[in-house]
């Protein structure tokens, strides 16, 4: 492999990311729809571990998702079924899926399915639980989050599916893009999503009231509350946006990022489904009242699938915004951001930063790049507490460096660059 | 009056201006609540003029308006109507509206109605038109503009006003306040403030179904089409925030700013209802494809009433994607932006731009300062073509010095500062 051959199939991933076509096409419960997800797997975020190495709120968030599903009556006979390997632990990213920080997935619950109409694929990511600091995927489970996650099951999934199969398909490029014009980067903020979402459903709710009577109220209103609706559809875009581009030989372009509570872990589109494993992200947070950077806990985490792609930090200049979230200044956003330029093999043709002349955001992390240069991909990020406290606050990471220096070595043993 | 009591009359005005709280409380025929807008009235932009002098693209909107109203059989009625003063001309500052371009005001047109709760008084404005180039408010009338006003009267007015009031008002600060979190200045540019205005008429669309059956989804489709729809009620909000701020004994700030087919022309604070003309704006303009900066023709324009109480221009930092519309680039808008803080008394507590840290935008113009430094208020601008073509184009536009030098020169005569 010349490098010039390296930098062809480089161009080649980017085209596949630009030519990328996410449509929402439908949701349906994951147990419907997601591939290799049986009745009896919890799916969650990061590479895969076995069993006994999954700890803290990661662990507990399995044990919660079996509880939730009915496969274990408590939270002993869930530990003793995973332990036993009669309920069975999958990764995310393994089933076309993506975990919000720890990412659990069981076959009842309501998932987007999002196909990449240039290429496809699917990708899925299941709801939002909404805008209390105690939810599932942030390692929390009591009568409020189960009660939030029938609410998905019974009503938001099958009014919003309803709609969404009434539209023919709802087109998330146009979406996102436009978004980017409204202060999201669509990883930690999708306020304007949201409501270009919504705006999409709105005439089909109307039709829909005959059906499902007061349920499209009550869809109505957790969408109105829920500026971070949009996270889920932005993630299952980006998941079959980057799945569309994986696998081109010879590519060193990062495909995926992935936490779990051990690792941070990158896999590259030229070097198969291997994942190259490193320390946790740096993280630089903003902690709500009450919190220290010692609470901070490490649960999970896929959601910088949307990184992969030239969203969350890779356009943070185009959500000033986040600052009020996550920290930062408008200055060091612009400095990130431009960095980013850096490490990527190109810039987006449809993802465009108005405060950059409308530039296209960088995109496709070159993992020789990374090593070179040491500029590390900066990811907008939730963060979760330790002992079931829920979300604490958030802020910006970086992904380490041992990850893409073991992509790279991985890379030259099997080309021979 | 000493120059401390000039600055605490200012001050009082920001204080007003700070205070106002803007709230839509209803919609209804412009005849039933606007003062004084009796059936044989036609309201236009600018400072009033004898029916002679309004020319070009104003005279033809005047014509215009009186047929649709059905005032007149034909054109040649109408203008002999308005020249024998069977029909009479108003101006709609003078009548708590403001118009956008030529700014047509009949009884039969819907308004939106507006109350400063902090301070009792309404302000009003009529409906946006659509996205066709062809309005009655850029000087052009045929089937298609008929038609759109009468939608406007029929479906969009009789469906939003229901909504409205089965909402009990819904408070336009905070709209106004996160829009400038999400790209829009709210003069022009609105994209996101419609899609919360339309977030807001969501429930209650869903209640009005079986009173009004297809207007509903009529009305919906129309507002889901119409970027600019939010216009109006900034344009409304800011009207009734101005005024409540008008009248402070000894204040040298600026409460309104209108344009004419001849001049433009400004209030102050201190000064009551006296308009002090000067020579049109200068216009940096972006034109449509085909145009060019001879096409222009000043037909009339109020909508800058927005820059009066702290945006449009003076929140161009918050609105990076208006270079597209309008030109310019960021930098330049940057520049702009921070500019403005020399020629006002201070900053608005709830307008804030992220790019600049959430810090207030320029908020109440000082006629003595632009008359000290020169420095003229910027105002985003749509721009009306000659011959009844429509809108041709979008820019910045500078007010006149000299209307700052005449404003304070009788200040300086009432006051004897």
């Amino acid at each position: 492999m010349s490098e010039a051959r390296r930098r062809e199939a480089n161009a080649e991933t980017l085209r596949r990311l630009n030519a990328a076509d996410p449509v929402l096409v439908d949701v349906r419960p994951a147990g419907e729809v997601v591939p290799g997800l049986e009745p009896g797997t919890v799916l969650t975020s990061g590479a895969p571990l076995p069993w006994r190495e999954y700890r803290g709120g990661q662990r507990n968030s399995l044990i919660y998702g079996a509880v939730y599903e009915g496969l274990a009556a408590d939270e002993a006979e869930a530990a003793a079924g995973f332990e036993s390997g009669r309920i069975r632990i999958g990764a995310c990213h393994d089933h076309g899926c993506v975990g919000s920080v720890a990412g659990i997935y069981t076959a009842s619950m309501p998932v987007f399915v999002v196909e990449n109409r240039a290429f496809g694929n699917r990708g899925f990511c299941n709801f939002y639980e909404g805008e209390s600091r105690r939810r599932l995927n942030y390692g929390v489970y009591d009568d409020e989050v189960r009660d939030a996650l029938d609410f998905l099951r019974d009503v938001a999934g099958p009014v919003i599916g309803d709609a969404v199969r009434a539209s023919g398909g709802i087109a998330l490029k146009p979406m996102i893009s436009r978004a980017l014009h409204m202060g999201d980067e669509c990883h930690s903020r999708n306020t304007a999503a949201t409501l270009l979402f919504g705006r999409a459903l709105a005439p089909h709710l109307l039709d829909l009231q005959s059906r499902h009577g007061e349920r499209v109220k009550e869809m109505l209103a957790f969408l109105q509350q829920s500026d971070y609706f949009f996270l889920r559809l932005s993630m299952a875009a980006a998941k079959s946006t980057a799945d569309g581009a994986h696998g081109v030989e010879g590519s060193s372009v990062m495909t995926a990022m992935t936490i779990n509570c051990n690792d941070f872990s990158i896999r590259v589109g030229g070097l198969g489904d291997e994942w190259f494993r490193g320390p946790p992200a740096q993280a630089d947070v903003k902690l709500f009242e009450g919190f220290t950077d010692d609470d901070v806990e490490w649960i999970g985490g896929e959601s910088h699938i949307t990184e992969t792609v030239g969203l969350g930090g890779f356009a943070q200049a185009a959500a000033f915004p986040l600052q009020a979230y996550q920290g930062g200044s408008p200055e060091v956003m612009i400095e990130n951001n431009l960095a980013m330029y850096d490490i990527t093999v190109g810039e987006n043709s449809d993802y465009r930063i108005p405060y950059f002349g409308y530039r296209g955001t960088p995109t496709g992390v070159d993992v020789f790049r990374v090593a070179e240069t040491g500029t590390l991909p900066v990811i907008d990020a939730g963060l979760a507490g330790r002992n079931g406290v829920g979300q604490i606050g958030a802020g910006t990471l970086r992904a380490p460096l041992l990850c893409f220096q073991a992509a790279r070595d991985a890379y030259r043993e099997r080309y021979g660059l």
